[in-house]
């Protein structure tokens, strides 16, 4: 790595050998383009993303195995700092392996027939060729809209329907109207119905006109914009919104000794757990190397894909199906988190670092941050006999990123606890995507938010990739449910003769699968270790996965969509891992045809030779598929009040007893609370 | 009313007439249980609950509605206060319905064969009467308990086994041993193998010794207390634990201008809502008349029972199943908040009224909070055309009970949000009910929490009675699910040739009856207004269910567990309101014998003429049972940090928009967050 100090354009001050699992700085960024564009000497590049290629686990798992074992033991050897590039390298799409150490392009694949993400620069591009295009100005002119009303195009990428070739990129455009001089009205209240198809080359290749109600036809003659769906009730910017109440009275969180976590890079310690912060363009914030206590829990935890079909049958909606991550990116999409908005007290904030098209490095500021809250009573024990009450509350680190999507912003939080779980929380908000639908109108597949607006039903099928280390890599997944003894002869010869008795059954999951939730069985999915036993209670040390309960893909297993996304099939999957598999519907999710995720790899394995597919105390990754069924009320509209999501990691027989058992007891003199008047 | 001020001994100053809703003051404890007196002169009374008989719905209705119909409107009628009165009268158990205004008996039943809840005092009777009896002497004396041991006997009411006569009242204890002299060491740390049958007289009527293992088998010679259980991890109170850790650094809310709420006697008003809070010995915490903007979205909403049954089937385990509402009182039950302890920021404190058994007013100082916490991120959105985000934050109103059921605590709360919906969660803590266990044996049953502990398997499940009054008394239920359409033809010729549609489909429930969750089919539970529609959307006005899904009772259906709790055999329940139909085991919980709960009652009725059993636009009540599976794990122990169970109801088409659309946006100059070193 010293080599790269100082010597590249853009460089920052690198101070320090990188851990291995830094994201990239600005100025590795710049010297993987440099490596990039001089082994392509001559030749246009356009850089898509230029991210950490984590090293191999078998390489990684070495170095933190060192780096925990204490300080007398050789400093470790550093595996070799990588970027992994993406980029046009002249017309073609290229992903390319670089070593920064050496300086070297270790891998070039072309990738031939894939598509890189969508991005705004784009975006705005088919948005001005569409207004440039006669045809369009055509439609909009025969609309006749309202004076003072400005038209906004909403490109979008393309989802695959079996009607155009996938060789190419296409472009979906919506369109909207603004009717406010105000640059942040509410476009999507004004849907207007006229959609286009935009190629690679920024032509517009068709436009067409959208269905005004159920049935899937057009009007034969453009109509006029029908005047009575101009209201004034879907603005949400406080500009333009009604008057904002004054009852809410301010909260501030005050840490007069500051927060209780320490950061050191992107190294996070709290309470008695440490952790890596990493980002990349495609997932945004990731997490690696998470113990508690000094003992490994989760070598990575991260969002590995999200998907949102749109329910609207009628053509050409259903292009409408956005894979967030795959297509548009977690990091690229992520908020510039700002003091004192998106949270409260003493907060750390991480940059990101990406790349622009010219393979400079681009400031992400604020993308992640870290803060503490109180979640309410922790543990409480009021001993009857002599009426003393024990209580402690419940400090959590939180880990926040906030992305915008178009029309949706997801907020994605994890939950460090004292008591040793984790919560994974996804929060839905931001405006519907909406239709336009004739005034007096209605559709089974949608709401009427507004006149002439239509929120059509929608899924958020998400993906959380949880790669476990309980005490090492070699994990097996458990599936465990609870059944009654029968009343005559139970497991043991155990009797019930009262029929009160119940006991768990338990099997290892023995080969790659997906598998499904049943709570009427309390089915709950372990990840063990079975060769650490708790010494109390004689089992298998492990951590218990807490589902989101929620209705899997609607779409029918022949579409499109459902080739697509084959995460969303099942709520659990069990794969063993391989470096190369984090995303569950394929590494190429634009137009993509199907045959490259979960299910496939599975498939494709299942009947391989040396076992490739047992997942039995070997290295093996858990994936959760959740997310929501989105029926949308008014109530979301104009703006989406949180949609909450919660998925959990929590301790069963890993530890020797309550790992919150020495947070100090909660009193007034620490906590400064204050009796309310007439209290 | 008049009548009652200051005419009676302990009456308070009574300086306003009683909201109809008001719990009883201590006056009119008094002055109750001074009728009852009067009206059985020379009787000893035996006081066991003077309550509120909240008036009829029919004239309570009557009156909310003259109520919130402005102040021009005549004052209203107010309803007789009436006290509901459980006392021995003699021997007899009886519930009397008294009439303050009249000072008259308007009731008066025998309740024959029921029993009353089981409380300290008898407990402590209980506890005394075993260790001055003789056998339980010798049985101890045989256990050779080691220097220094305290015996601790912990009575349990008796779980029907139909094993004895359920006329009369049996207790069973269960022995502990405490080795500290500290009166807070955790003597559930040392469960022995004794246990108890004590009459209602308080005699010892058998001992028996508890099972060392998997089989149903007692050791034929008593052995020595094992020395090998003696352990010192198992302790929770701060004097005795290990030291607290020290990293955790202060945490304070502060509210400049105090909190956003405002507190009329037992009116709560905030943000946009109104409620009253009520109290009882049975239910603790109810809440009545809630509205939202002025509008009646529920009548009421309570904790109506929890049934906590263990899956030991050994003799004499099967014992232990309690109702801790029916056979305990969440009243009576009721922490004492503490300042700073229980939660943090401006707190208003609600006291609670029972009685004694001479039928005295007996304060329960704190048995209610009120305050209000940040909830993170309400609403975000970023055009990102512009940059412009706008955020805004999620303050909740907290009401929070805290109940002490001998081990276990249960912290009840429910959540109001700016955004119309309102979460109910039950946190359950406190310390596991253990069984002793020889060291090195494991059952099926239960975990091993320490040398010689068994904390058993059990279920908690709690039913929230739900009372909508969503715009209005007469609401429906509407049973939801989504569904794909079918891809040739669909509902109304809808086609779906890309297999990506899907819609709703709906089912008003005609009748009371017990119904299932299925997250599968996304399956949502919706209380509409059937005569009210939404303008824009053209639904009916609803709110809907936000279950929490968890497996239902275990024990058999021919089980007396069973048998007892018909409403933990469906998760969500529909009837019609009765103004005595609070609790869906029954009235008398107590050694009951099951046919008096929900179930029965819609049996009852489901054959009767003039269709009572119709639940279509009539005055509903959903019940939904939740609960948890808690196959405990070692981190429960020595205390278990709380487990979540959340519940929620959601307006659905209900408003005009998003609610909270006018919650002030969020501001650094408002929020005054602090960046923290090195950010």
């Amino acid at each position: 790595m010293q080599s790269s100090t100082g010597t590249l354009p853009g460089a920052g001050a690198v101070e320090r050998k990188p851990h291995p699992l830094d994201p990239l700085s600005p100025a590795e960024i710049s010297q993987a383009a440099h490596v990039v564009q001089r082994s392509n000497d001559g030749v246009k590049i356009f850089f898509r993303a230029i991210s950490l290629a984590e090293p191999p686990k078998k390489e990684l798992t070495r170095f933190l195995h060192v780096e925990h074992s204490g300080s007398d033991t050789p400093a470790p050897e550093h595996p070799a700092r990588r970027a992994r590039v993406q980029a046009y390298v002249g017309q073609a799409l290229h992903e390319l392996l670089v070593n920064l150490d050496g300086e070297t392009v270790e891998a070039d694949d072309v990738l031939h027939g894939k598509h890189s993400y969508i991005d705004t620069d784009f975006m705005a591009q088919v948005a001005a060729a569409c207004l440039a295009d006669s045809q369009v100005q055509r439609e909009i002119e025969t609309l006749k809209l309202p004076d003072g009303a400005t038209v906004v195009v909403e490109p979008w990428a393309y989802a695959t329907d079996g009607m155009k070739d996938m060789k190419h990129r296409w472009t979906m455009a919506w369109f909207y109207m603004r009717l406010s001089e105000h640059a942040d009205a509410n476009y999507y209240a004004y849907p207007l119905d006229i959609c286009a198809e935009v190629s690679n080359s920024l032509e517009v290749v068709e436009v067409y006109r959208l269905p005004p109600g159920q049935r899937d036809e057009i009007h034969g003659e453009r109509r006029e914009f029908d005047r009575r769906k101009i209201h004034s009730t879907s603005e949400y910017h406080p500009d333009l919104a009604r008057e904002p109440r004054t009852t809410t009275k301010p909260y501030h969180v005050s840490q007069p000794e500051g927060p209780s976590f320490v950061v050191d890079g992107h190294h996070v310690s709290w309470e008695k757990w440490t952790m890596r912060v990493g980002f990349n363009y495609r997932e945004g914030m990731t997490l690696h190397d998470v113990r508690l206590e000094g003992r490994s829990l989760f070598y990575r935890l991260s969002l590995s894909e999200m998907f949102v079909p749109y329910a609207d049958p009628r053509c050409p909606y259903p292009r409408k199906a956005a894979f967030d991550l795959g297509n548009d990116g977690a990091g690229i999409n992520a908020n510039n988190l700002q003091l004192g908005c998106d949270c409260l007290g003493h907060i750390k904030y991480f940059d990101g670092w990406l790349s622009t098209s010219a393979g400079e490095p681009l400031k992400m500021p604020n993308v992640v941050c870290c803060h503490e809250v109180d979640d309410g009573i922790l543990w409480k024990h009021t001993n009857f006999r002599t009426g003393n009450a024990v209580v402690t509350r419940s400090r959590v680190l939180v880990l926040q990123t906030i992305i915008t999507v178009s029309n949706y912003e997801y907020i994605f939080l994890f939950y460090f606890q004292q008591d040793g779980s984790v919560f994974y929380e996804v929060r839905a908000t931001g405006i519907l995507s909406t239709a336009p639908i004739d005034v007096g109108e209605r559709v089974p597949w949608g709401t009427v938010v507004a006149p002439g607006v239509l929120a059509p039903y929608h899924q958020h099928m998400f993906c959380l990739r949880i790669d476990p280390a309980i005490d090492g890599q070699r994990n097996s997944l458990v599936v465990e449910e609870s059944h009654p003894i029968p009343l005559d002869n139970g497991p043991d010869d155990a009797c019930n003769p009262f029929g009160v008795g119940y006991t768990t059954r338990s099997e290892i999951v023995p080969r790659e699968s997906g598998l499904d939730l049943d709570f009427q069985t309390n089915r709950t999915f372990k990840m063990v270790n079975e060769s650490v036993t708790n010494p109390t209670t004689g089992t298998p040390v492990g951590f218990k996965l807490v589902p989101h309960y929620s209705q899997l893909l609607l779409a029918h297993p022949t579409s499109w969509h459902s080739r697509r996304s084959e995460y969303a099939s099942h709520a659990v999957w069990v794969t063993r891992h391989r470096d190369d598999e984090l995303f569950p519907a394929g590494r190429f999710t634009m137009q993509s045809s199907g045959g490259q995720g979960i299910a496939s790899w599975i498939r494709d394995r299942s009947g391989s030779p040396g076992d490739e597919s047992s997942v039995r105390d070997e290295d093996i990754v858990v994936w959760h598929t959740f997310g929501s069924t989105h029926n949308p009320r008014i109530e979301d509209w104009p703006v989406m009040p949180c949609e909450k999501m919660v998925v959990g990691l929590k301790p069963v027989n890993f530890f020797r007893g309550n790992p919150a058992l020495d947070v100090p007891v909660s009193t007034q003199e620490r906590n400064r609370s204050v009796l309310a008047l007439g209290s």
